[in-house]
């Protein structure tokens, strides 16, 4: 098999996922309507299959080591409308329709604080 | 040193931002007035100290491990407006002021692609 070249990864039409030396690619959840930042996770080869083949968000959990249907427990599943990548491929932008809040912690998304001063403040996103 | 728990980390108002093995933190770049997201990349402490101290997106450069002024090289800086925490405190969603296409491609966003049945279709953003 002959090398992709980085202009070939950046300039192409072929999806050349570039998973890094743990298998993972970052993949970040936006809300297609309101164009939030959900929430920020790693997807394996398997996960990424699993999203193209159901449409529905799956990662890769690193702390349980295995694949994650998002919402498998909460019922918040997130609805991939559109993948698009970035120039190196080794990052996703979902675009998605969230079926609840993304946040385990009931937030609609992840993102619910920001720096203020050396502390955090809560926003609404 | 106490041991700080998920709750704090979650509910609270410190700010404990929770590097990975590798010293890290994902750092996602968003276009402050369009919302779109511009990059993603990786903070190490250093990037993030830089960042908060001159307001301009530092990042850690993993293929050349080390320290990386957005814009060193093209004048294409970031400006750094807001920053925002996950719940976890692992990754970052920096609000900014883009002075310049902010990929190296040329193109305003480095998610330039869409994937459109097995290959990428070019997008305007």
């Amino acid at each position: 098999m002959t090398e992709i070249t980085a202009t070939e990864r950046e300039m192409g039409t072929a999806f050349l996922p570039r998973f890094d030396a743990q298998g993972l690619l970052i993949a970040i959840a936006v809300d297609s309507r309101t164009r939030e930042i959900l929430m920020v996770a790693y997807m394996d080869e398997a996960a990424l299959a699993k999203t193209r083949e159901t449409g529905l968000a799956h990662f890769h959990s690193r702390s349980r080591g295995k694949l994650w249907l998002k919402g498998e427990t909460s019922g918040h599943f997130l609805r991939v409308e559109e993948i698009r990548v970035d120039c190196d491929q080794d990052a996703l932008e979902l675009r998605v329709r969230p079926e609840g809040p993304a946040c385990h912690t009931g937030a609609t998304s992840c993102f619910y604080r920001r720096l203020e001063g050396d502390g955090l403040e809560r926003v609404e996103a």
